[in-house]
């Protein structure tokens, strides 16, 4: 069977370009994999959540597993394309290491400047995030990807860091800036980014 | 060589008990691979960065790799014994599927509970969490673990259920205060639980 990542028909203009089926959309398209979207309402229940336990997109199946969580899917995609990881043991842990940095270490906090409040509870957040991404900026170094070659760790990365530049925090670590820009230059990503707008596009509402 | 991992010499009171040197801790037992504890003082910098690049415990080698990030390692102790996740890849996708879910789609949210203040964002983030946790609820249904049997999903959900035992959270979703229960319960948790109240003890500062 071909590929299958979910998506939502629609979302409100703000979240164009950011929501998660895009991560799957760059990593498919940079491994060369052909895959379908299935289009779901946002706030599906029903028979979607035997897919995707929280409603939330993307889920994905192939010929052999079914699953959810971009950051699993990220890896699991890692595991049956050379374009997206090494192949070797340190290769690899490292790549796996980053997509969870990523996810875990960077985004709970990067959220915070988009969402959060002034209350002390994002405030502590913020000052974390500002740690956090000085230090990636040290363990990045003059490297141009996280693991010295692309791999989904730069993809789940740039991602993460692209929700900063609004805010103008990205801009105050130029390394990791000039991270993102490397990633929203390949033509996988700019051709992921096309076709989720072109989706939100052909389903706005009332039209 | 024995596998190593990180972890904190001391931290405050508080912390006992939940700092994430305890997920491997856990898992390693379960496993029975035998393994070293590196100690390193909270806040640590220096050569430490290049194991860990944000300062964080636990980081983790063994002969083939070296790496950091709990829900990676997880994973990675997940392909080397077959008693912390199914061998075929449809369960080996699941479980990864929900150790992402514990740490990215629940923690994130958990840790308003333990940190948040009254503001907008963390009754937001609250929220969110509720929602999470009743179709977390509905996703286990009747199963004793998460994938049908134990894995090192479980390891990560019961470990992030944990925080929320305090404040009464987690007694409002019976089911997986259940879950929570029947991870605290196995001798691999307990003794792992001792084991890093164990050095907190022998590191009591001014001792």
């Amino acid at each position: 069977m071909t590929i299958q990542i979910s998506a939502f028909r629609w979302v409100p203009e703000m979240a164009h370009g950011y929501v998660k089926d895009l991560r799957l959309r760059w990593a498919l398209g940079e491994a060369g994999l052909p895959f379908e979207v299935v289009l779901i309402d946002h706030g599906s229940g029903g028979s979607y959540l035997a897919w995707q336990p929280f409603g939330q997109v993307p889920a994905y199946r192939d010929d052999e597993v079914e699953m959810f969580e971009t950051g699993a899917i990220l890896l699991h995609l890692a595991e049956r394309s050379p374009a997206l990881a090494p192949t070797e043991p340190q290769g690899r842990a490292q790549v796996a290491s980053w997509v969870l940095a990523a996810l875990n270490s960077i985004e709970t906090f990067a959220q915070v400047f988009i969402n959060g409040d002034d209350g002390d509870f994002a405030q502590r957040m913020r000052e974390v995030l500002h740690q956090r991404l000085g230090q990636l900026s040290e363990a990045l170094g003059d490297k141009d990807w996280l693991v010295g070659r692309f791999s989904v760790a730069d993809i789940a990365m740039v991602m993460v860091l692209r929700e900063l530049v609004d805010s103008g925090v990205l801009a105050r670590y130029p390394r990791l800036d000039a991270l993102r820009q490397r990633g929203e230059a390949r033509p996988a990503f700019k051709a992921a980014l096309a076709d989720q707008l072109a989706v939100f596009a052909a389903h706005k509402p009332g039209d």
